[in-house]
């Protein structure tokens, strides 16, 4: 089982690296700083409830993010150190490329970038879109067109939630829509501009083992348990953050139940599938984002999460191939069940939400709606006028993020981006110097 | 290595679980709520300050449960998906049925049951009693089974926690005796209800590989590294929660050095046995959960460490054989020395505490009684009385807990549950849809 | 490939455990004891604050060191079990034994040490450095050999604390000198004086296999993610603790992505090696410590991340086989690369920093110099006082640590202490009963 090796050393992905770590630098000199330190006593322990109140939470997503999707990546069975070091590169490039574009265009006063937690966490939020997206080409794409993917969409995320929640005024506190639905769609239109019309026949390696699933289903459950922290980072603290926290807690709970429910049905013999487990359990997480600190019922929560984990399974069971047959289209993790149809599902939840909600505790709620849309007089907006922005939001989400993704795609094709050939996709020593090549072949294989 | 069909589609699984979700949607439909949004500012921080101080207290103990004990379980080799999703569902399963029951029960005033993280802390906390009790019959139950456990349990726990906690008025703010003893007692009654006096043989799949070891105790550590959350999270703010976190970490890390002395020197080449390690490591917070927050000197809460270790180790190496040996006693993962023993051990050393207590520190701790024993005069309670309790609610838990198993051990019988085959015990395959059966061999396996 | 038995029964480990744990139940018996209650309910409230702020900090160190560290050094396939438990029990030993030295050290007051969360964080600090340095000799010592390191070292960390931070007044919030220069520099002292000129072979059973690397990684992801708690929780709360977080933060952020540049750069074919990864992308952690809370600018600390980064990969590169070579310089994990390189260049970049602050911001920042050293007058310091310090006190440590580190290994000598013969290293069998020997190669082996 001997891997070809590589025609010819491979320098354009340190030395772009290089060269980005160095424009950051240079940028960063240039203009960005931390806030004075506090001048009076209180404002220093405002900082620090400040940090006591969202540090804990930031960390929970560090994990999610970092160990957790890396180690639900990491299905494919030889290819597990990529999709750990894949995703951790890609998390950490994406956030600085973030951090700087956010500085610039969001945070630029006199000259200077003030940097804060608060800052870092909504780099992270775009990072994830790229971490989401990739999913789709897991596998067959080189780490250059990795970072090309991020080049392109953090910018790209950065434009699509000016547009909806700035512009369009839309409620998604927990980035159902401007994060899970973009990122989907986004990657889809990535896998179908890079591949085209390639039937991507199944390959030797792409099946995963006893032993690779089992990590991967470790990663779904470190995700599951910190969702809520995702969820709820960026509430209003007090009532709204505590009905963020109950209604992702719900959701996911149902997802979990839901999920082997529809898995064992779909089956003839009862059997459970590890990839319905490992994507539907956190089915209800992506849906719940844009309801999750509105004033719903806690039944709400428990539906949505039942039904996002049922659309999230069939999606896996009959879309999928559906998808792969008649479009052409390669989505390698599944993300369309994980990310769009339950994103979609959340959007027309929150639309639902806000006709549905009676008109005294309508008042609290849309206070949420940005200040900047304020001018246009806020009790002028009603419920009508802010559901018909959701069912907009979702559609610009989508619509823009296919077609960033497309460009994307097609930007990915130039050979001197080294994607690999069929034979050398899924398999870690095409990346990685391995001692024991000959003698290991991956997680709990033969 | 060829795992032979099962005989017929298995439905009975989901549709169940499918109805239970509907009928938890309907009873949520109906009768939960949250929390009005607080009307005054004040009240708006104070619910944002209980959130700060519980949830990560909280996610805490969801990682241990879902986690830490899922990886724990997974020792058998070609067994941990199943482990690790089987543990996952119950988790699920009994946080929701225990939420309807303890709402019901407990918090229903004016038609309404209103929803708080508080809620689902304990909610949780009886979902535990679950997750221990099935260690004893783990591998060779059907999902089905486990199912009709989680049913059953949760109301015996409610109803022995209200006996043991409401009516007797014990202490045991981490849950050694209630949660504890309890699910141990209980575990053991079903699994001797279940499998009668059919002696088991050793079976081939039984025996953990180098690679399930060391995941297993990954997830001791896991649990190891939490544990003090756990035990504090219910503690009063301040000072007794402070204690309750240092006994636990003093008892913890006795434990973790005691085991490695006991388990060394009960081998004759000195060797240490992993099962040991991954069970004794934990023998210090079952044990400390009584008397974590009462006002005992720091080397108590090393001694019970210790000694609590001491006792599992010796219970896996001479109480186990022996239980098996004379009563047909089945006890899969070794619960009765992990949660049994240190539990006994835990309540005998409140009584103990009680006891010695000196009058000038008595006052503030029996305040921790509950109100509705008030009426008694808590003067007159006194330490004697106090001590008599925790011995009384010892032992109302372990024969509640017997019987209670018992019963639910042999409404486990029925052939529609499905009980595996002796032959296919212990595989994943059972349940799984596996695209590797013929290669891989499990976790670290051949 | 069946390991031959060892020679005869090793009591030594437990009998000097166990004798070890009776003498420490002595001491807390005789003179720990925790706060008194507090009297009035503002101090009650005060004490849950400062458990709401430190608490999960606490926890998130705790799941470094047992978890991720213990991940960390199961890179060796066979050794994986020994290396997690080694760890731990490590870990446990020595917390225990610097909570008895630094209580009658430093908190004995009228014959009684009073124990808080505080006293325990900084005793697992001091158990960190027995961690990192037994790194240097991981696989090729005894349990027995481990545990006379720790009890060596953790007194000579309490001097050098000592001398450096309390008589020195160093500023080193995140123990970049006191921790890791110093454990770096013991481990490699031990090192030395332990293997003397024996030049060790390379041993079959050293080569990481694709899934022990794997663990091994996201071991280093765990510690990646929870590295700014380590660094920030000792800080004063509040804008220092802010700032010490978002440096942590940067500076491991640049590490990730310049130790892929430069691991990549270095092989001819352009791919990654393992342990650069698994090493380098901390890097910027262990750096960052000395000046995380100093007003130094956000691109110092991206600038510090990546260029300790490469310090760490060059180091793995070309100095540690040079070292070999030259010096016959046993070094397993790589904790020069690691740890001291990165440590010295923090320790630099803390006088260039102290140098390079305006006088402006030097106010608040030397505020922070002990007490004790005030009465020397703290404006008498000024910036040039202090930048000599650090460099005192980065000579103080290395000298202290590779003299106190020689003393040690020649202590490790002795053939009761049970060193494994060459054949046996790397191998969980001479220290765990496996029921598989026979069958099960390890993580991931053939």
């Amino acid at each position: 089982m001997a891997v070809p090796p590589p025609a010819r050393p491979r320098r354009l992905l340190p030395l772009s690296l290089g060269l980005f770590q160095v424009a950051l630098l240079l940028c960063f000199a240039l203009f960005f700083t931390y806030d004075k330190p506090s001048a009076q006593a209180e404002d220093g322990s405002l900082v620090a409830n400040k940090i006591y109140s969202t540090f804990p939470l930031f960390q929970d997503i560090q994990v999610m993010l970092v160990v957790g999707l890396g180690l639900l990546l990491a299905f494919l069975p030889r290819y597990g150190l990529s999709a750990l070091t894949h995703n951790f590169l890609l998390f950490n490039f994406s956030t600085q490329w973030a951090l700087v574009l956010q500085g610039l265009l969001h945070h630029f006063h006199h000259g200077q970038v003030h940097l804060d937690l608060h800052s870092l966490l909504t780099a992270e939020f775009a990072a994830v879109t790229v971490l989401i997206s990739v999913g789709a080409i897991l596998g067959r794409a080189s780490p250059c067109q990795l970072l090309v993917v991020a080049a392109c969409e953090v910018p790209a995320y950065l434009a699509s939630e000016w547009a909806i929640v700035t512009r369009l005024g839309i409620l998604d506190v927990g980035g159902t829509i401007t994060i899970h639905v973009f990122s989907c769609y986004f990657g889809l239109g990535v896998s179908k501009a890079l591949f085209r019309t390639m039937q991507q026949p199944a390959h030797p390696k792409e099946s995963p083992t006893h032993s690779s699933n089992f990590l991967s289903l470790v990663g779904t459950l470190i995700l599951w348990v910190f969702w809520p922290s995702f969820v709820a980072v960026l509430c209003q603290p007090g009532d709204a953050q505590h009905r963020a926290i109950l209604n992702t807690l719900l959701a996911m709970s149902a997802s979990a139940v839901t999920t082997v429910v529809a898995s064992s049905l779909l089956d003839k013999d009862g059997k459970l599938s590890p990839s319905h487990l490992q994507n539907g359990s956190l089915a209800g997480g992506v849906a719940i984002g844009a309801v999750a600190d509105m004033a719903v019922p806690p039944v709400a929560a428990l539906a949505l999460g039942s039904l996002s984990a049922m659309t999230c399974v069939l999606g896996f069971r009959f879309l999928t191939p559906l998808l792969a047959r008649k479009l052409v289209l390669q989505d390698q993790c599944g993300i369309h069940n994980l990310h769009g149809l339950p994103g979609i599902l959340g959007a027309l939840a929150s639309t639902v939400a806000i006709l549905a909600a009676s008109t005294d505790t309508s008042g609290p709620r849309f206070s949420q709606v940005p200040p900047d849309v304020g001018d246009a007089g806020e009790a002028a907006w009603g419920q009508g006028g802010q559901a018909l922005c959701q069912a907009a939001g979702l559609a610009v989400a989508i619509g823009g993020s296919v077609f960033a993704g497309l460009l994307t795609g097609a930007a990915l094709r130039p050979r001197c981006l080294a994607q690999p050939p069929e034979p050398l996709c899924f398999d870690d020593s095409l990346y990685f110097k391995m001692e024991d090549q000959a003698q290991s072949p991956g997680l709990g294989g033969t």
